[in-house]
């Protein structure tokens, strides 16, 4: 790994989860998309996280993200109770309901970077208020690419600050549904070139187990979702395929076609270990071979030759 | 084309549909899954087509199946009125609600093979009862690949004869949630190997707008749904991606792995033609040409190197 081309700086929610699947749950896991997001780029590439915990949160259950060179000088804590998010998956472990939300010291989160942070080229503003998102993107010298989440939520209640932070970046990930409510059309295609012509060149839209679309400037690429034999629970995995496409960006230093489309399988490839249990925990003890060995099978899974060979 | 490798055998419905979308709609058009299914193979090779229609069916509307080397000796007519269905889409397209169905001459329906129709080599059973497509398989000589179709109605009210025509083919096609159903397994792809362990080779996954999937013994494939800006009418997409697949294996004459995936692309290929107008419209003039510059489409759609080149 060299450090040359620079770190990923990701902004976002710093959680403690409450998980009902069909099969088992699990309370007060450490979640939130920053840690999600940091728990999968790391494998490929460094990570200078900003976040707000508040001082409950079991911050020893981070070092695996220190150990594996996740500079977490931007994680604030703060008096007060953590962000804390709770879900239900249904039978199909695709679609979930929200059971509790409480916001804690998240409510009155205003990202400060610390000054090394301000060098970062990789910049991934998760899924939080697009004011803030605008707040940090401003303290950023000179990024290489800025890519930003977010969700319905925000799609509603501040269309405008969302439109400003759209206006400014390079790529936005966000899954299908959200992408209809944003453009108005129920088309996908067509929800792509609608958010194209406000600003970002790359629309990534994810699909969960469907896996995600790559919309570029002259291209659609297409990535599946990995045929997993046991989900275990897919909290997270979104935040760990932004991760994953991040994480391939800055190791490798490149945003040609050729690149984004490897990013996103990778991005495919850390979503898809995200799943594979409770929390962040398989990706703590990822490997960055397991990673190169799951694109492998990715390559396999969609290969065909357009004629006989 | 060479006639050398044998033609296609299809039964299904033949039917007239009353189909409401958020943006149009039609009634009384042709459709039924034997009719989207000829439609979509004889683009690429010899179809005979085994079905009934009441003396109220336009068979005038099924000229342009005759005109494409469509055997319609097999399509008996029959004293009362033709099998009748609508359906109305939801605002995604991707989802729709049966509004009604008419069985008509269908509920009796008892398919007898035209002498020459029983030496076919490639033999789709659509999506009718169970004791049915047992029946039709008893009277093919020597069929190279035999594949089914099913739905909800045929997996709960005769799970048993059902089982016995899964015990006797190569392939079958059914959707996700069919797949979820049969097997009990929310799973995918553990829903396929449960079927595949009842005796099919190959399980295909049908996902709409999200593409499909190819179980076969050693592999999976993953093909996706091609990214149209206008879907008119998901109406028969299923029935030409059957078609499709089948369309490829009776041209080329080969059931390789490789073959097998280029087939599925195919069929996604014709899928995605039959929603880009209403009934089997868009089938009617489409070219082998049309289908190979999609195919090749589906090879930029999905390409990527798993490393930088």
């Amino acid at each position: 790994m060299t450090e040359s081309n620079g770190s990923i700086l990701v902004v976002g929610s710093v959680a403690l989860d409450q998980i009902a699947t069909p099969f088992d749950n699990v309370q007060e896991v450490i979640g939130g998309a920053a840690v999600h997001f940091a728990a999968a780029a790391s494998v490929l590439a460094p990570v200078q996280l900003v976040g707000v915990i508040g001082e409950d949160y079991p911050t020893s259950e981070l070092d695996f993200l220190k150990e594996r060179g996740v500079d977490l000088a931007g994680l604030e804590q703060r008096p007060g109770e953590s962000f804390r998010w709770g879900g239900r998956y249904h039978y199909d472990m695709n679609t979930r309901e929200t059971t509790h939300t409480e916001l804690g010291v998240f409510a009155e989160f205003s990202p400060a970077l610390p000054a090394d942070f301000r060098s970062a080229r990789w910049v991934f503003l998760g899924n939080i208020d697009p004011t803030l998102q605008l707040d940090v993107l401003d303290q950023i010298a000179e990024p290489i690419l800025v890519a930003c989440d977010t969700m319905n939520y925000w799609i509603e209640g501040t269309p405008d600050a969302l439109l400003e932070v759209i206006g400014r970046i390079d790529m936005i990930t966000l899954n299908d549904e959200e992408a209809r409510q944003l453009s108005g059309s129920p088309n996908l295609a067509r929800a792509a070139r609608w958010i194209q012509d406000r600003g970002p060149r790359h629309v990534v839209i994810k699909k969960g187990e469907h896996g995600a679309m790559l919309f570029s400037e002259d291209a659609i690429f297409f990535a599946p979702g990995y045929p997993l034999e046991d989900v275990i629970d897919p909290t997270g995995a979104g935040d760990a395929f932004a991760g994953g496409i991040f994480g391939y960006l800055a190791r490798f230093g490149r945003t040609g076609e050729d690149d984004l489309r490897r990013a996103v399988v990778y991005g495919c490839a850390l979503g898809s270990f995200a799943c594979e249990e409770f929390g962040p925990e398989r990706l703590k003890t990822l490997s960055r071979q397991e990673v190169e060995e799951r694109v492998r099978l990715f390559k396999e899974l969609t290969h065909f030759e357009a004629h006989a060979t």
